[in-house]
């Protein structure tokens, strides 16, 4: 049985999986300095994906150190990074990543970025391979599916990422991770959804006292 | 001790409170025959409050029949109903209700209706009055609080209504009954929210296989 095409992103209680913009996230002091917004920016990612930060096995794959929450949300961390057996990006969270992983790329499988540069693969230690693919989001699903065999791919992000494969009927499983959060401004997961064409089933959600994780099947309509 | 001040309303999962437009609610066959608008627009309001419409309790209190469900949900809606003291809306969700409510309201206890128009209260079989108040939200308030006594007050809705207490620092719990439907368009529940000023805690989370109920208590930040 072939693996299902599953999201899994945080959002903000207003509907916000990322601020304006995320300069903060690779700002050198000065510029944050000048530029009190990229603070603000910042400020907001953590609150978003502070529930993330705090487990075990985030940490640890992100290598930030010994600790961490070891409850239901680390499973679910933990459940999410083995399920994988692909990844699919946009070339922007791949750029950021690029400077934000540690050498030793959290994913341990390989990842598909939608990019229209060319690039020759991008091997790292620990079993992730980045390959960068040129013609399309169903080229990169195919090559992910084959890579993945029977295990699950995961549409990992951005937004625009996550949009393009929802529109496209292409998802099969929708896990939003809701933050205690009000952004107000910044980048809207759904933004453009085509909402005629995608009906959402219930199917579990999980709670602690930093995140509540809706999932649902994804199905045409 | 006082009551509490809560919101308890419906959300897309893409973060709309209510359609584009409520004429659909009130359209004759006619003006749905030349508009189909209005028809997408009621199919939209039904998938949000779908859940709502199912449950036993909402079916007796708005006169709809008998029968419904027992669950959990049927739980939480009557323990909404039960907790609230006063109420208080917005005049365009009044207008709805005046044509879409039985003669006996299904509130039970006294409702503040924030209006420009001036006009006596009106007051119901069961226990229900509309006292329509025109001096603003904090006015508002202080009646509903006096009124209600120990029990809490519900900002009813619409978003404008709630999001004016919630910007005014005013609301003390806020639950979201996320319904699993995607709108694309329609009222943002949290358009023009001061986010900077506004800090949610989980409190709970409860599901079923139609709903997701996010319950936060609300803070300065």
């Amino acid at each position: 049985m072939p693996g299902k095409v599953f999201v899994s992103i945080g959002m903000s209680l207003d509907g916000f999986s990322a601020p304006e913009s995320m300069e903060g996230l690779l700002a050198t002091p000065e510029q944050r300095e000048q530029d009190p917004r990229l603070d603000h920016w910042m400020a907001q990612w953590m609150e978003l994906q502070g529930w993330l930060f705090a487990q075990r096995f985030f940490q640890e794959r992100l290598h930030l150190g010994e600790g961490g929450e070891e409850g239901s949300d680390n499973d679910i961390v933990r459940e999410t990074f083995e399920r994988t057996g692909a990844n699919i990006m946009g070339k922007r969270m791949f750029d950021l990543g690029e400077h934000a992983w540690p050498e030793e790329a959290p994913f341990h499988v390989p990842v598909y970025v939608l990019t229209h540069e060319r690039r020759s693969p991008w091997e790292r230690p620990g079993g992730t391979t980045f390959h960068f693919v040129n013609d399309g989001i169903h080229h990169a699903l195919d090559q992910a599916r084959e890579a993945a065999g029977e295990r699950d791919i995961r549409i990992s992000g951005g937004s625009e990422t996550v949009l393009a494969y929802l529109n496209a009927g292409l998802v099969d499983e929708l896990s939003i991770s809701v933050a205690p959060v009000l952004f107000g401004a910044g980048t809207r997961l759904f933004e453009g959804v085509d909402a005629s064409r995608i009906a959402l089933k219930p199917l579990h959600s999980k709670s602690s006292a930093r995140v509540t994780h809706l999932t649902y099947t994804v199905h045409p309509r």
